[in-house]
C-alpha cells in the first residue's frame, strides 16, 4: 500500500502538472488500466491512452491550478482545488473536489471529479 | 436518478442530523443495504442496522456540525464539513471530506469519509 506521504506528494504533483505540465506528464501518474470520470456522471475514460487524450484538451491553454484542501485516508485521497483557465481577456475558474484511489505501485488507479456548471465562474 | 436538488437537500439534512439528530434519524437517510466506510481504509459498515450502530457513538455527545463545501455531480456528492465534539472543557474538531452515492430512490447507497488524525484538532 502506498504511504500517506506518497499519496500527498502525488496529489501535489498532479496539481502542479495540471497547472503547467503536458498531458503525457499527467498520464504518467496513472496506472496503465486506470479510469477517469470527470465530471462524475459523465464519460469514463479507461486506460492511460484515453486519459492522455482527456488531458490534452487543457494542455495548450494558459492556466493555473492550486490545491485548496487535501484529505488522505487508506489508499485514497480527496482534495479540493481551483483551476483557472485564461482565454483572451476572460476565462473561467472551476473548483472541483476530486477523489483518487491508488494501487499498490503508488499509481492512480481511479480518479473521480465532483463538479458541475454551478462550480464554474466566468472571469 | 435523484435530482441535484434532492442530493443537496439530503446532504444538508445529513449535516443537521449529525449535529442534532438521533442515530435512527441519520440511518433513515441510508438505503437498507447501504455501506459506510468512515474513515476510508477502516471497517466498512454494511446495512442500515450496522450504520445506526456506527452513528450511535456520537448520538449522546454535545456537538455541532457545519457544511463547508458541497459538490454535486451525477448521482453523487462530495462535501467538506466541520464536526465539533465537546467533552468537558475540551473536545475536538474533525474536518473530513465525505463522498455519498445515491440510489434511484434518493437514499444514500454508499458513504466514504476521507480524514485522518492529521485532520483532527484538539480544543
Amino acid at each position: 500500500m502506498p504511504s500517506a506521504e506518497h499519496i500527498a506528494d502525488t496529489v501535489n504533483r498532479y496539481i502542479s502538472l495540471v497547472a503547467k505540465g503536458s498531458a503525457d506528464d499527467i498520464a504518467e501518474l496513472y496506472a496503465e488500466d486506470a479510469t477517469v470520470e470527470d465530471p462524475v456522471g459523465g464519460e469514463v475514460h479507461i486506460g492511460r491512452q484515453a486519459i492522455r487524450g482527456f488531458y490534452s484538451a487543457v494542455e495548450n491553454t494558459e492556466r493555473d491550478c492550486e490545491l485548496v484542501t487535501l484529505r488522505v485516508a487508506g489508499n485514497e485521497a480527496a482534495f479540493q482545488f481551483r483551476l483557472t483557465v485564461k482565454a483572451g481577456d476572460g476565462g473561467m475558474v472551476i473548483e472541483p473536489i476530486d477523489v483518487m484511489a491508488f494501487d499498490d505501485e503508488g499509481k492512480v488507479a481511479a480518479m473521480k471529479a465532483y463538479w458541475s456548471a454551478e462550480n464554474v465562474t466566468q472571469l
